[in-house]
């Protein structure tokens, strides 16, 4: 394909994450301007084929499009704060942040007359361009306009809303899962050493469980979508049970009983209320107390 | 390949699990004899092929091999107790149990002159017979003798160590991962839930942060079992940060904090230990403790 065929981008910040991404505008034919605060890290990309901008501004103006990736949304304000000539452009922000600062963003974009998408990137540098996730919220004819120059970036493009605080949202609840996760691994990793297991050993056996447990995911978030709790594994009974066995194991191999604890008192909150026939998703009413 | 070539095996109890055990053996071409409580659930299998025994002991009689499942140790020890006829058998007990009822089931096995291997099944009874994972502990010799028998049960068997409780640690620690991933992702779903987001557009989204952890875990195990935790993702610190970040989303959202302030609290704890600028499994230690 032609690359005059190609929208043109504009990549601000080439930190590990900015590099890969323009990058990947570059391998899919994009004409891509960079900028970054310390001019060298564009040397690569430039002999790649980048052209590098000598201003924040100047990279504005190169580009329908502007994809910033920088530290934090301190950073991102700090530069884009004296840049000018955004009206009419796409400002895309894949820097991380929470879901007010995503919102001031929007304002602050709306005020200059520029588009803004939120995006969070749900991937490590070396998968971007490749199938890496990355979700964003805004307005959705912005989305469906770039969708396909958004694409070079990850196969797993999606757009998940117009509020702009949406991305972030799932970006806090991915992380919660993770680590819980991890910390679910390494209490179990602590158990085993305790025991005189080592923990290589039990990396293809946590495999088979997280494999277990993310079969169950889409039927979790149909219960709590719905509102109903039918049991799909097991009954919260019967997980309460082994929950109780866990908190003893721990405590016989002197191990810290907290988080198997919490684990447990969580699911007798939610069989005290009545729920121990039903199924494990019901805790979801637990969480989304105060 | 004839089946006279191929070890008898027994089959006791034949609730969801055990009849899947059976079919599995039948599939394979073993010689099955099964025996349950309840007579009329042998009626399946028995018209496959298998071989419905009068009692207990004449299911023991039948096979050199005898592998029994049913609901927990104390159905076990109901049913075995008034059995006879061990005298060189090899027992491999698949049911769920603790350490403690493991190591005890051994010495009753051992007082009868049988062999004990301690199992779990890490596997859902659909795809016994398919790419289940079985784990066993007890003498690796008896492990190896029957190693071919025991893989009709599953791809995935495993050999954990010659201690019985082995099995018993490996399900606690994987179990305790299992449900902190749950917690995890309910959290996170209740989070999306107050910001008006469902949780059928986070599954695909959690998918991909559960695929991102596993590819850490083998990492983390290796600094677990090294004793060294070299920044493998981000530092213990910038986790933290991060952290609070979604103990502050919580509150705002009016969602309960408490799981995100114990991930927090157990991060911070690290950091106070002069962990910050480590990595995150160094929080293993903080699992460690009683
Ligand atoms: N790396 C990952 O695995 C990953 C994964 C998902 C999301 N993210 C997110 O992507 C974003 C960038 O991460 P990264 O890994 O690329 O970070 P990084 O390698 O540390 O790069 C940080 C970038 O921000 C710039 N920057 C920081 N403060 C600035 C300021 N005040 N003014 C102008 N520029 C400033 C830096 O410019 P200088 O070069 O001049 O210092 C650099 O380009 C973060 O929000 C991160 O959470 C990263
Ligand atoms: N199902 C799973 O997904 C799964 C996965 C991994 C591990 N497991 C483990 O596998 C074991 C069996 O599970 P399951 O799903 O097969 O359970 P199940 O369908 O409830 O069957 C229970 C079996 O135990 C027998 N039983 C219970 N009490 C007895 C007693 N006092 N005397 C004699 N027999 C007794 C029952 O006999 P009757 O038919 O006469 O009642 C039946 O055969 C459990 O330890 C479970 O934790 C199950």
């Amino acid at each position: 394909m032609n690359n005059h065929d190609k929208t043109p981008v504009t990549v601000i910040g080439l930190g590990l994450m900015g590099q890969a991404l323009a990058s990947a505008f570059l391998r899919a034919g994009h004409p891509t301007t960079v900028w970054n605060r310390t001019a060298s890290k564009a040397e690569r990309l430039v002999a790649d084929g980048a052209k590098a901008a000598a201003t924040a501004t100047d990279a504005i103006a190169a580009s329908p499009l502007v994809v910033v990736c920088v530290t934090d949304y301190t950073a991102a304000r700090d530069l884009l704060d004296p840049a000018d000539g955004w009206d009419g452009r796409v400002l895309v922000n894949l820097t991380s942040g929470t879901a007010d600062q995503a919102r001031a963003m929007a304002a602050w974009a709306d005020e200059r007359g520029a588009t803004y998408l939120d995006g969070a990137i749900m991937a490590a540098p070396d998968v971007i361009g490749g199938d890496a996730l990355i979700v964003y919220s805004g307005p959705r004819d912005a989305y469906d306009a770039h969708e396909g120059t958004l694409s070079s970036l990850g196969s797993g493009t999606r757009h998940l809303g117009d509020d702009h605080a949406v991305t972030a949202f799932h970006e806090m609840a991915v992380l919660s899962l993770m680590w819980n996760m991890l910390n679910g691994f390494l209490h179990g990793a602590a158990l085993l050493k305790a025991a005189g297991v080592d923990a290589a050993s039990y990396v293809p056996i946590a495999a088979q469980g997280i494999g277990t447990v993310s079969a169950w995911l889409p039927g979790y978030a149909r219960s709590v979508d719905d509102g109903e709790y039918p049991v799909l594994d097991s009954t919260l009974d019967g997980h309460l049970a082994a929950m109780r066995h866990l908190v003893e194991a721990s405590e016989s191999l002197g191990v810290s009983a907290e988080l198997p604890a919490l684990v447990k008192d969580l699911a007798e909150r939610a069989v005290g209320a009545g729920h121990g026939e039903g199924g494990y998703a019901v805790l979801v009413e637990q969480f989304a107390k105060p």
